[in-house]
């Protein structure tokens, strides 16, 4: 049976085959960006219109209140809860993954000061995690609040000492796929007085994660934020989502205190008074058009299930692996061997990968390329089939074949890649 | 001739009055709050159904760069500078007017630090501000980096002392109408050492400005940020703008630095380097979705011209006013007399603000109330004509006259309105 026959097989078993329809997808494109833009939902394009042509265009104003616009930051964020393992009251949708960082980071080393009089200022990431985590401790830096602290992975523990306020890491890193061990480095921080803050834009939606209970019997993740245009299919820039554990809702205070995120809004008083819990962490008024297009995505995720979409995740990304061997391709992983190792991803060193993805790009195989030289292949589970496995695997073993990736015309680099 | 056979004569000689078929209006709503939600652009929905179908559906990841999207809030954002006299690469489209407030007082107290090491730290602003502008003063200062004074309208310019680094002030007072004298405020600021950042939420589409010929001969406004819900007609929670005059752009330095803010996002560098210019205020992915939609409001806005739009408002205003005169309504005014020198909008005081704003929405007249006792209508421009007008004011005089706000019904508080 070829590889081509073996993922039919596959597919005509695959319970989460039918989620396919549920995406208007481009015909013969196989899509394997899911990473960096999740799919169009079937049902958004009609959402968004009622949005604006009934909420909008017919009650004005009043929606806010008769369509609860007002509370649609914390319906949908209550919606992702489930996905990373935490209560609905402790998930709220506001702003960008950088503004999210920039808020918690803030409201970690507020708390950190107010046990030991700002000793601890440092925030500890590591190097080439995804650039905007650094770059918003870089923020603080220039602030003066806090000083960044950079480890390699396997040197991270030991880093944590006396000085960390506040441990930021990505779950899953956005290049290589490497997954961290949420419940050691947790502990790990928290053994050391630091917090933790985790970055899930590479988890939510494509696996489960427990925000709450990664530590056996002690103490959960303390914040964590997570994107919302990925595996959540909430559309180009969707808005973001935080989360902060429970137990430090009522000291929870960070910077970005806006209108929305005071207790009372509408009695505009002149003195800040946060609302309760994650509620404060709204700042501005939300963009409810982009939030609305992202209910739609969380929606589509939370029905067919965090679990069967790892498992199936898993079975796509090692099926892909076989299916490259069967066809003589030996390309360098980056990513780790073994898939619950990994994300919902596979990623490749190559010296020509810029070309290399424009030439899978040309044959409608849309991978993404990461600078300086890796392919990355994202594997949503949601919309792909094992017969797209197959397909990119004889595409891309026919582009290394044959050279075609040599065209003048690849080797030009846009300005979005 | 009866006011509303005058209405009729003015709105048959309005040379904006074909406008009004351009946006998708309730049949039968008098719809004064397009100070707080503008109304829907008629080509907004099939704007926005493109973007989801073709860009996001079709193109997916290619949208970036084939859509344009990745220029969008520049693009935006240029349409915009004509419309507050900027020049298009002085204003980008980003995040909320709440966070384009936090980057631009830090980028204001990191510029003025650089002058005089930090001796200035305070931001001056007055009572009764919008409060998310006051909310995110204090914001800075529960960090250590701002000291909040706030002094009321007419003792501003006497405020203005050594330890000021920056004066932030509503042109347009949101509950008041009261306009600032953007000439003489500005021109004190500077006299004075201190930098100045405009809040144009309730100005930018409704009346001409000048941020940078305001003081003649001289520098004009400094920074400014601006709404993209109201006047701009973006939809509910539309991104917002953020202005810096180009002699500031070199020396612009803001903490909310991420990553699309860098000078080269996709080169995915461990370390910060600003983009040039405005750009640099980008933070995380702009929503694109809400983007879009701002675009046709804009557009919309810019083909009707602010010159003519400001015209209109002051004519609309006081036909208003008098129509109240003539149906005997005496109310307390608390915006200015003078049309000139208030925004687009009237308000009044009333003890039983609340109960009057809910007896007009019975009668499909939707204003709006500020508390504690403010009745606030809003009238945008572009979409309402003079008949609204004497019928608003007929609507306001039975309501008076026959106690009808009196009702049980119009007693109890809503969540927002």
């Amino acid at each position: 049976m070829s590889m081509l026959e073996r993922a039919r097989a596959l597919d005509a078993a695959d319970p989460l085959a039918e989620y396919r329809e549920r995406f208007d997808l481009p015909e013969g494109v196989i899509y394997l960006d899911g990473n960096s833009l999740g799919a169009l939902p079937k049902t958004t394009p009609d959402r968004l219109a009622q949005v604006m042509r009934e909420e909008w265009g017919r009650d004005l104003i009043k929606s806010w209140n008769t369509a609860d616009w007002i509370s649609l930051p914390q319906r949908v964020g209550g919606k992702i809860a489930p996905l990373i393992g935490a209560q609905p009251h402790e998930v709220i949708v506001a702003d960008s993954v950088s503004v999210n960082l920039f808020k918690l980071m803030s409201a970690a080393l507020a708390m950190q000061a107010r046990k030991d009089g700002a000793r601890r200022k440092v925030i500890l990431s590591e190097p080439g995690n995804f650039p905007t985590d650094l770059y918003m401790i870089q923020g603080l830096e220039k602030q003066g609040l806090a000083t960044q602290r950079l480890a390699e992975r396997d040197a991270i523990i030991d880093a944590l000492d006396d000085d960390v306020a506040l441990l930021l890491l990505t779950h899953v890193h956005y290049k290589t796929g490497a997954k961290y061990d949420m419940a050691a480095l947790t502990k790990a921080a928290h053994d050391a007085g630091a917090l933790v803050l985790w970055d899930l834009s590479h988890t939510g939606g494509a696996m489960p994660v427990a925000l709450n209970e990664c530590v056996a019997g002690e103490e959960g993740a303390d914040f964590a934020v997570g994107c919302g245009y990925k595996y959540l299919n909430g559309g180009p820039g969707a808005p973001a989502y935080a989360f902060v554990a429970e137990r430090h809702h009522e000291a929870l205070e960070q910077p970005l205190s806006g209108w929305m995120g005071h207790a009372q809004p509408f009695a505009f008083d002149d003195d800040y008074q946060p609302a309760p819990g994650v509620d404060r962490l709204l700042c501005g008024t939300a963009p409810i058009l982009s939030v609305a297009a992202l209910e739609e995505g969380v929606d589509l995720v939370a029905e067919i299930g965090v679990d069967r979409l790892w498992e199936k995740s898993q079975a796509l990304s090692e099926f892909f692996r076989e299916c490259l061997s069967d066809a003589g391709v030996t390309l360098d992983l980056v990513s780790p061997e073994e898939a619950d190792q990994r994300g919902s991803q596979l990623s490749f060193r190559h010296e020509n990968a810029y070309a290399l993805c424009q030439a899978l790009i040309a044959r409608d195989v849309i991978g993404d390329f990461r600078a300086p030289d890796i392919l990355r292949l994202g594997f949503a589970p949601a919309y792909l089939r094992f017969e797209d496995m197959a397909e990119t695997a004889q595409a891309l073993a026919e582009v290394l074949e044959n050279g075609e990736w040599q065209r003048d015309e690849f080797s030009e680099r846009a300005a979005v890649t």
